[in-house]
């Protein structure tokens, strides 16, 4: 085992980083109530219940006749009791139109209210229909072929609990309580902030030894996809002042802060003194390749989460540590990337005691690796996941079967 | 085999209902221009192209000193030779600020860009310093440590090719080029209609008789989360003419239109007749279960798809036929819901002749049918996803391995 050091202290585990983190991160209590048709995928803030029972009113289970229990139980195939039919309901229909009188039928659809007076239903094929009378051989129970009033839910009761997510499903079952409105969780707001003077926003001109911000697009991304609200701030200047102000306008207005640097700063790396000073640091240098760098403090109980600034290494490390923090504050349940088996198709070899995240590209089977020092836009175009290469593994060699966590 | 009929004509399978579908589907043509970032999960409409080369100027791949190959043409271990450090430059500077004076080095961070005069780069490790000076003691050849101007990408290369998604990676990748719009394809807009007088909006009073509108909103949160933009129109009156001005004004604002019955209205069906008359049924009854008197047709040019009016069974449909065409629409990749291995939990028959698509609870491990005849609200929300049995399986035990297919 190699070990490697940060700052002059020890690099802690990507698991210890990880809890680290989870442990600083607390779900979301703020909510917001939003209308029913821009609730998919939030999270439901309160238990939702029904008013009233449903099905409100007793209906049919059946395609068939409304009638009295008494008035068939004398009914045999010999001695076949008539009914004269005497109106139909539809699914939906207002029962209140028809009340059965005594010796009649009233023919239902199935969900179709029951008419007042009615007790029971005989399914279509159980009668002999004749003009605008039935014949019943048999007698029937009251009750039979009723879905009874609260059947499906009874009044007062949780249909949806607080905690669930509104998966189409569940809008459909909000609807049916009748609610146009949900309380939900609001969405954690994540501050993105890139530093350094030479980074750029898209859309305006490069000057000379510039280049374009790219972390804060792939953020904003990233934090959408899992559940959080990405906000961008100004990019802020790489000096002390510039940095702590950014720091604390963000912490003033959201709810997880992520910085990104804009490249490797080397010395002028001003961050962990800063955090320290705001807040509590909770760890700086993790074991992890790409990412050792990797600085995270609690400031005003804000997670505040420093990635790398290379883009390769600020999206893989954002996947890895970001996005379980932040489904957790937007209690999403975790994320389940799905993976595929593939083979390396060159040699692999990975720093002992570093925990590498290696992306790759899948060509059919063969997964190749897509990041080449110097190119990173095309090391981005190409990754279609990584491989998760255990601290304590230094080869893998061409011909490995690997899994691959595909990035979303 | 069983024969089901609907409608006196033969039902068609499954596979054959989608085909159809999929044949009529044509990916979305129509493009828009969306800040980048709200372009997260969009996809792209045109080739991106680097207007520049990236790096735009030689950078260094290494931390150390930039100098001049023939001012170190001889160096030897014992014949160092030393050169004056006339600055620094970290990643982002401005390159024109230094210009390389003979015999003199710059020091260089990784990524920042080569002074005017250099060309080539000796790592830190590799040189002795002294002071305001560095001793050398090999040679280096011309371009060392250096990522060459274009080395990432050339100018007037695409970079991001039409109909890729816009993923993190893709986002920090138009970002990095410089882009902060892009051209990506329109969501498809999906008008969705209920129809049937006893169908009210959530949030109104219900008169007797009337049930709140399901499955408007389980379509709504469908159609959003697969690539769609979810149209809410007015409930239709189940009339001849209400559904007809309902079809014509949904198939004026929108490319697919999906209906949904409000209940099982038996004769009153009139949409063969009205979707025959404006366009070509592609089909009128499928052998699956749920599903069996779903409808499709071409009208101008656009998909309308009639689902079943009862929620459990209106979602089911939508999820395995509605969201494969809407997808292929929208021009996503084709769905790949997890899956996960259960045991049955109770005995299950199903129609010979009729592919059904059973909705499951997940309890552990075990799978029991969520679906109960009069819980339709109970049943959407204890669901988890489905099974999917053949049409030619009529009995699955309790105990056999089933894989379920999770809802999204």
């Amino acid at each position: 085992m190699t070990y490697y050091y940060f700052g002059g202290k020890p690099l802690i585990a990507f698991e210890e980083a990880l809890r680290l983190l989870l442990e600083s991160a607390h779900p979301i209590v703020r909510t917001e109530t939003v209308p029913l048709e821009r609730a998919s995928r939030r999270i439901v803030a309160e238990d939702v219940r029904a008013l009233q029972d449903i099905p409100s009113h007793p209906r049919s289970a059946m395609d068939g006749y409304a009638v009295r229990s008494q008035d068939i139980q004398d009914a045999a195939p010999n001695k076949p009791v008539p009914l004269i039919v005497q109106g139909a309901l539809f699914a939906g229909a207002d029962p209140s139109v028809i009340r059965l009188e005594p010796n009649k039928a009233v023919r239902i659809a199935t969900g179709a209210p029951l008419p007042d007076g009615a007790d029971t239903v005989i399914p279509f094929e159980e009668v002999v229909v004749e003009d605008h009378r039935i014949l019943v051989s048999k007698p029937l129970p009251v009750g039979k072929n009723i879905t009874e009033k609260g059947a499906d839910v009874t009044a007062g009761s949780v249909v949806l609990r607080g905690g669930a997510d509104l998966s189409p499903a569940r809008l459909a079952v909000a609807a049916g309580l009748g609610r146009d409105r949900l309380q939900v969780y609001a969405k954690p707001r994540v501050a993105i902030v890139s530093s350094g003077e030479e980074i750029q926003r898209p859309g305006e001109p490069l000057r000379p030894g510039q280049v374009y911000d790219m972390n804060s697009f792939s953020l904003m991304g990233l934090v959408a996809n899992h559940g959080g609200d990405p906000v961008l701030m100004p990019n802020a200047p790489d000096t002390e002042e510039g940095l702590t102000d950014a720091l604390d306008c963000s912490i003033s207005e959201c709810d997880v802060v992520v910085f990104s640097a804009g490249s490797s700063v080397g010395e002028r790396d001003l961050m962990p003194k800063i955090l320290s000073r705001r807040g509590e640091v909770l760890f700086h240098g993790v074991a992890i390749r790409p990412g050792r760098p990797t600085l995270a403090a609690v400031v005003n109980d804000r997670l505040v989460i420093n990635l790398p600034g290379f883009p390769t290494s600020c999206l893989m490390v954002a996947y890895v540590l970001l996005v379980p923090v932040l489904r957790k504050i937007a209690r999403l349940p975790q994320w389940q990337p799905r993976s595929v088996p593939a083979i390396l198709d060159q040699d692999v070899t990975s720093p002992n005691g570093l925990r590498q995240f290696l992306s790759v590209r899948l060509i059919g089977e063969r997964a190749t690796v897509a990041y080449k020092e110097s190119t990173t836009i095309t090391s981005l175009t190409e990754a279609d996941g990584y491989i998760d290469i255990p601290a304590a593994t230094t080869f893998l060699p061409a011909g490995e079967p690997v899994s691959v966590i595909l990035f979303d």
